[in-house]
């Protein structure tokens, strides 16, 4: 598999120009520094997702694009897929964990894509059910992150940020503090930002690329971990094609707490009054608990917004 | 007083434009017609009226900078005024009802305003309120909306719309749709955008604008007017200076039901993962109630998000 590139990732950002406004660099005042909330909740599918398979997408033949393409995803890759799909005429199949939110299930059918359930508690394989459906159709599989197109198109988030931070902040990003699921968004921006520091933010628990980092080496989440309501950031394990760029790019990664993610919610519903789904606010979760280290040049990806209102009500109207 | 004007406009614009990046003007699909929804619940204080507010005070000499600023306001204005004033360094005195939300008075506080509490359930006139300190100190009272300096300022916003739409829509705007209060948003777009057809939103009961523009005078709410959650709307009257604008340029008004503002405020939720208040969401409520004309190129003005988080959860928690 080809390595992303700092040109794929410049190559994308202009196709996603073409098509989609950039999201809003929104100023917060933590702690007396002023940094930057990048707000990829607000692109149409609800997350930064949607660049990565719009890059991925548009770079396929007619024949490809013929037969279709498959996705595995708990919500945000799948709607982001779904919409670059149903945009380009192509059919997509999305392989869904049978527990995922069901504003992402619903949000995934309404853009039109056939949806596969598979047993995610009851330890299914996706990447099974995924290979199954590909080599029965001939179809693309268009993974959520080890994927040198996904990872271009994650980065053009760095490209508008540093667009947006020469206008407002007088300079390019010093650090991107960002949501680290498998990786894919924060191996963009190493390759989007070469000069600023990346740092990924994981739920405590299922800090695997924190560990990898220190070990030097891909180890996966462990056994039995504990309950999140980080759903998008619930990857198993980074994989070679990100880890390669992570560990030559990336110091040092953090966790954060169940109730530090819910701080940020509410954090982000005041202060910036929008809404933030827990894996989305991992970064800025990050930067309230004092954990990042924060200047007048620091961008925080909310990387998503997608959250059953329910569970969105609970966060905000407690303190806990 | 002068009247406002489209030059005005453009002026406020362009000093609007040096300071504050244009909000987000997002697409949403409403029974199968793409429409726009400016944001401007993500302005920096949570409502457009920062503009106005930037506008006003810009323009003061550095002898009236001197003396101070004085504003009455529910919350919105007040913390437009408050963030202006704090940013030029001019003293803000803001009068404020004593059953605003907390979210609002908390907010206008941390913004260095001094706040002075009116008795507002218990009839006290807000007016002779600051008249008092205007006289006393010899400050600049800057009305919520009947100021051609705020009425111009808030009318950016359509100046904005324009330039986003002629990007993204194909075009300039055939419609506005507007939260309506006092009329300075919607005399400030009908001087922005002397093409598009205008139209002000109010809660039903006080729908004053409404009426006033079917009898061709202005006429105030009636008495004992229905409880609304929309407290950034409750105005009594127009004033001149904005009817005769709305008189010239709007053909009609409408008024939503409570339960209407509370299902926008829910669909801004889940489709746009915005925290829009009740009076910021009346706009949006008409357009889904099926109560405003649609085409592909009307614009819908979220005009804010500062909404206490209880009051919010129980919006987003039910389906009433």
């Amino acid at each position: 598999m080809r390595a992303p590139t700092r040109e794929g990732v410049l190559r994308a950002a202009a196709k996603v120009a073409a098509i989609l406004p950039s999201t809003p660099l929104l100023p917060i005042e933590i702690g007396g520094t002023t940094v930057w909330a990048k707000a990829e909740c607000l692109q149409p599918v609800g997350a930064f997702k949607i660049r990565g398979a719009w890059h991925r997408l548009t770079d396929l033949s007619q024949a490809e694009r013929a037969r279709g393409v498959v996705a595995v995803s708990s919500g945000n890759h799948a709607q982001g897929v779904a919409w670059a799909a149903r945009r380009l005429g192509i059919a997509a199949t999305i392989v869904m964990p049978n527990d995922a939110p069901e504003v992402k299930l619903a949000g995934t059918r309404a853009l039109g894509a056939e949806i596969v359930l598979y047993n995610r508690p009851g330890g299914e394989s996706r990447d099974e059910v995924a290979e199954h459906l590909v080599g029965q159709r001939g179809a693309t599989l268009v993974h959520a992150y080890a994927d040198p197109w996904v990872i271009e198109g994650q980065g053009s988030t760095g490209i508008e940020i540093a667009a947006q931070m020469e206008q407002w902040a007088g300079g390019p990003p010093t650090r991107i503090v960002c949501p680290c699921g498998g990786g894919g968004l924060t191996a963009g921006l190493a390759r989007a930002c070469p000069d600023a520091e990346i740092v990924p933010v994981e739920p405590e628990g299922w800090d695997d690329v924190c560990r990898s980092l220190i070990v030097g080496e891909i180890v996966p989440v462990g056994p039995n971990p504990p309950a999140t309501a980080c759903d998008a950031l619930q990857t198993l394990a980074t994989r070679p094609i990100n880890f390669a760029v992570l560990r030559e790019r990336v110091a040092k990664g953090l966790a954060v707490s169940e109730a530090e993610v819910r701080s940020a919610q509410r954090f982000a519903f005041a202060r910036l009054r929008l809404v933030v789904e827990p894996g989305g606010a991992v970064a800025l979760a990050a930067a309230l608990a004092g954990k990042a280290a924060l200047d007048g040049r620091t961008a925080i990806v909310l990387s998503g917004g997608n959250v059953d209102p329910a569970a969105f009500a609970r966060v905000i109207g407690s303190q806990d």
